[in-house]
């Protein structure tokens, strides 16, 4: 029996650190397939087409909406982001854990149609510490800053939608954290109860 | 806010090793508490009352169960188990974990008051592995090894009443899957979410 992978959707407000925490995680676990998103922003310094993102044109973008080729999409402030369907499922089908980065929208998109996805939210340690972060960050303009931060709080109001929270005060504390989950849904009696129960009674 | 501790629940069919893996899963987490169960079965060489068990004569302890003070209890083989009540709600209540070693009847008693309460079962690597570890404790005579064995398998069947499951075949690694299943419920955002959004609203 070929077993499914488990779908992890990693969300968080802006400025948060989710990039660092899932570039970390995916370091030390290098069975685990980072989706790659879709997008029509432009792309940012040192951003690799088919590796950061697919870079693709507004009209590409809305052909694949058409022709219902993304598990979630949204637009946010004034680009498109996306989640190619095809590669995903094959991933899963194959046995292979799967990571979306995706923002809070789209993990609610995943939600409907994955119920079985592990849904986990990454926190600042405080609203103070998420803004100096941003700051740090250096790419925002004053008002992007502002359209960022102001949406951060409602954001966190969302976590009762994710199965997990994980605060992003230290970045190896939070792996370490992103592992215990990954093997506690991999210990979960609903993921395996087929297998377990096929196991034991091939030896009566 | 006070918040309640966990209770685990920790199950497994008879010689899986549940005893040994409690014993070194308590060893590296001194901050959770063993519930010591009462019971009306003699003492094993070695045991200690108030420590291995509430020792407990049969009258005292049915005494108990009209006065409504266990968790769960039942009669197993020709003698009651049971959780006293008093000291485990004392424990989560003031925010301290509390770990049950229980028998499956027991466990599902304790899921009927408890839904909170993470479910763990513990499985041999396979049947034959289990039988060779009754032999090997050689506590048991042939009839009551036949009454112990042969109730395995209908015990792992109700293993679908449980939330997690860990294959006894390597004690360290069974409890490290042990310690990441309690990170992971820690990290649950059901457990968590008047804490969280109470937190981040001050700073507003």
């Amino acid at each position: 029996m070929n077993k499914e992978g488990i779908l992890i959707v990693i969300c968080g407000p802006s400025g948060v650190g989710k990039g660092t925490v899932c570039k970390e995680f995916l370091g030390k676990n290098r069975n685990i397939k980072l989706s790659v998103s879709a997008t029509t922003r432009s792309p940012r310094i040192g951003e690799v087409d088919g590796v950061s993102y697919h870079f693709l044109e507004t009209g590409q973008f809305e052909k694949m909406v058409e022709n219902g080729e993304f598990i979630e999409y949204a637009r946010v402030y004034e680009n498109y982001y996306g989640t190619p369907k095809a590669e995903v499922l094959k991933n899963l089908h194959n046995g292979e854990d799967v990571l979306l980065e995706i923002d809070i929208q789209g993990a609610m998109q995943v939600k409907s149609s994955y119920p079985d996805a592990v849904f986990v939210f990454i926190l600042p340690p405080s609203l103070g510490e998420l803004r100096d972060r941003i700051v740090k960050r250096g790419s925002e303009t004053e008002e992007s800053l502002k359209l960022r931060f102001g949406s951060a709080y409602d954001e966190i109001c969302k976590i009762e939608n994710f199965d997990y929270f994980v605060v992003n005060d230290d970045i190896e504390k939070a792996v370490r954290q992103l592992d215990c989950i990954m093997m506690a849904e991999k210990s979960r009696v609903l993921r395996n109860k087929e297998n377990i129960l096929e196991n034991f009674k091939e030896e009566i």
